[in-house]
């Protein structure tokens, strides 16, 4: 009798993972020969180009993105109207090393985002240190210094994005934490391992206790030659920087929709961030979602395919230096009491898949591993916890909503990211469209069989 | 009883495994930290350059592995004598584009390795196939032109050696196929998918029972342009190669050896091609190969690993138009009657490691799945069948040692494969010591616990 039952019920899922499989190489072949993500990537860095919040050039990336989104064929395009942040950069930022009161060497760097700029020129000795542990040994030598923060990644951790956690918070609080103890201004080594000498910029805070200081980056080489040099000599720097921080502007999340035909009223959202650092082209970070999301659309259209769920495919604002897309999503969300069952983000670059890493219960993960077979001949290898992605972090906070990202291989991410260098010439057509690949294939099986 | 073995023996199992994972950390962290790959590539690549067969280039190479594996400790150093074949590009091939008696395109190309020159200008008419099917179809109207062959890579593999291995035949026998129905010359589209316009070469074979007509290929974006339109035009062709095929001369295999402390008479082998092409500087191919080899051998030496076999670094001559080094490695072998249990290569790029492929019993690769848990954390996802490495074939084939090919990520590499594009700035500097690292790892394994 139970071999009876086995032999009614394995056909049935056999059946079943046949036709994922099949459905899964439709998508991939039509990702692989005729995606237009990597076109589509070109536009967005070179004819936009750096778009950071409240720049004109986001609102151009919105007016593409909308656009776009009609263009392939989704039911519903519509704006969310959000406040951002509205830094400004300026220009004529430098950074000098001076040693017996003459220039020694020009340093590669940029201001970190959000920091206000000096205006004038201040010129202060170096105070070199590792870390915040030797500042607070040094903390009686700082007064009137600038101090260079020489925090490293650490090579030896196979994924760089554990790196990049470590050492975020020397781009984040060096500033007060250094102005608390008379800091004229913080340089700050890059997050990276680039090779190249691209100084990287990113986000920082300022502590309203203490005075807010200029605080730069410098590249990696630059910081290589003040990590040998720095500690044995005198050095002076010299520098200004121009950051002004206005008054909030509007900025808009593009929010795109194939409607579910069995559960229109709950929502599988897909996106990746449309606002990038100014001083680069976006590329990676976030190019590559963007248009990864807007090719998965484009892919579900041209297949025919009609989810069950409502699949919104969603270009955010504004994670890059203040997160007010990601939040306004989630609080709309709220707001029009919308049920919401899952969301993926990809905003790790367009590299290479690896997997994929969720926020979600240990139970339900379990649940959907016997999906990864479907998944492995397009690259992804894991379905682990652990990670989802800034812009639908909300969603989970709010409603508890299973979040995941897109996790493509990391070794190059941070040789670009945040910098000048991340072009649209360091994204690989194949890779990109990869990506592509696996997160349709992921939102497939999500909507198909829920989770 | 049972439990009281099974308590006995998991601890053991466990220390053994804890070791393992210990000592393979260790390898990590030295090359991650230390790793001399990345600057050894930018010597080999900068310095030295291309460095085919029998080109001065080569032997600068040869002395250049010799002194490194010195400074790195290895015992002993020797070099293996082999005769190479000796073909010379010449200057000034050229292929343009003629419509209405007048240029209408030059085309980016690079004579096909090994193909004889023409020494003259031919100018003949264009005949469009697509693939060899076509020129059955089309074999009355081969005669007195020159061919063009369309035959692209399929997009869809997701492995694109896949693609790599269903077009190859195009590259090494088209001439000789057109040659036979009166072909003057033939231009190949490009073993690549990659979105620039280098030509790429690689090696062909003529069939002696047909003239030795000229080829070349020709980048993707006049091959897409071919494609677009030379179908619906009378256009014309002028070429002139030449390519010359002068007597063997003389190249060296690099053989350096850590030699064994239980079983000095058993060889493992690791090893990558010294040659390049000579119209680019081989960075991945095999530039990564060889410095991942010679990274190997340091990071052993740092360590103070003793290995109990033998272990052999070598550095193939003659892999790409001729693979005399390698035949040559495995006939010294079996003169010398030498026993190799296993051989490693590293020839598919610089590249994110994704896995190895060996060629050996099922068997085999059944009893070592349990070593893949070591692995994974560096990058390695599988252990499967059906590789190895051209330069490691004649092992395989001449005494059935199991041998094995290092299988980075494949998405990159068919973009500068054999082409100008194939530079040091291609090759980033974290992936390709991730690679020594997931290499070192299966070495140690296979001298620890045999195979």
């Amino acid at each position: 009798m139970k071999k009876f039952i086995l032999f009614l019920l394995l056909p049935v899922f056999t059946q079943g993972q046949q036709n994922d499989t099949a459905f899964i190489k439709k998508i991939s072949d039509e990702v692989l020969q005729n995606g237009q993500a990597y076109e589509l990537l070109h536009y967005l860095t070179k004819k936009i180009g750096g778009r950071l919040a409240g720049s004109p050039q986001y609102n151009q990336a919105v007016k593409w993105g909308v656009a776009t989104c009609k263009s392939f064929g989704s039911d519903t395009v519509f704006l969310q109207e959000c406040l951002v942040p509205n830094w400004k950069r300026g220009t004529g930022d430098f950074a000098t090393l001076i040693a017996n009161n003459s220039t020694k060497k020009s340093l590669s760097i940029t201001a970190v985002g959000n920091a206000l700029g000096s205006f004038k020129t201040i010129t202060a000795p170096l105070l070199f240190v590792e870390n915040f542990d030797e500042l607070e040994k040094k903390k009686h030598e700082v007064k009137g210094k600038i101090v260079y923060f020489n925090a490293g990644f650490n090579p030896t951790n196979i994924r760089t994005f554990k790196s990049y956690s470590e050492t975020g918070i020397y781009r984040g609080s060096s500033a007060s934490r250094a102005a608390k103890y008379g800091a004229l201004g913080v340089i700050i080594r890059s997050l990276s391992e680039a090779t190249d000498n691209f100084p990287h910029t990113g986000a920082m805070k300022y502590n309203d206790s203490f005075p807010k200081i200029p605080a730069v980056c410098v590249g990696i080489q630059d910081a290589d030659y003040l990590a040998a040099n720095a500690k044995n000599n005198q050095w002076k720097i010299s520098m200004k920087t121009h950051g002004k921080m206005l008054a909030d502007t509007i900025n808009h999340n593009v929010v795109a929709e194939l409607r579910g035909t069995e559960f229109p009223e709950k929502y599988i959202t897909i996106g990746g961030h449309l606002d990038s650092w100014d001083i680069c082209e976006g590329a990676h970070d976030d190019g590559a979602g963007i248009v990864q999301t807007l090719e998965i659309l484009r892919a579900f259209k041209v297949l025919g395919y009609q989810p069950k769920h409502t699949i919104r495919f969603v270009l955010f604002a504004n994670e890059e230096n203040g997160l007010r897309g990601g939040l306004k999503y989630a609080a709309l969300a709220k707001d029009n009491n919308e049920n919401h069952i899952f969301a993926l983000e990809s905003d790790a670059g367009g590299f290479t898949p690896r997997g994929f890493s969720f926020s979600m219960s240990k139970e339900k993960l379990a649940a959907i591993q016997h999906w990864l077979p479907l998944l492995k001949p397009y690259g992804t290898e894991f379905l682990e916890l652990g990670g989802g992605g800034a812009d639908i972090g909300p969603l989970y906070r709010t409603f508890g909503t299973p979040i995941a990202g897109f996790i493509p291989d990391s070794q190059r991410y941070f040789d670009v990211h945040h910098a000048p260098s991340d072009t649209f010439e360091k994204v690989n057509k194949r890779e990109l469209l990869l990506g592509a690949v696996n997160m349709a294939a992921l939102i497939y099986l999500v909507d198909k069989y829920g989770l």
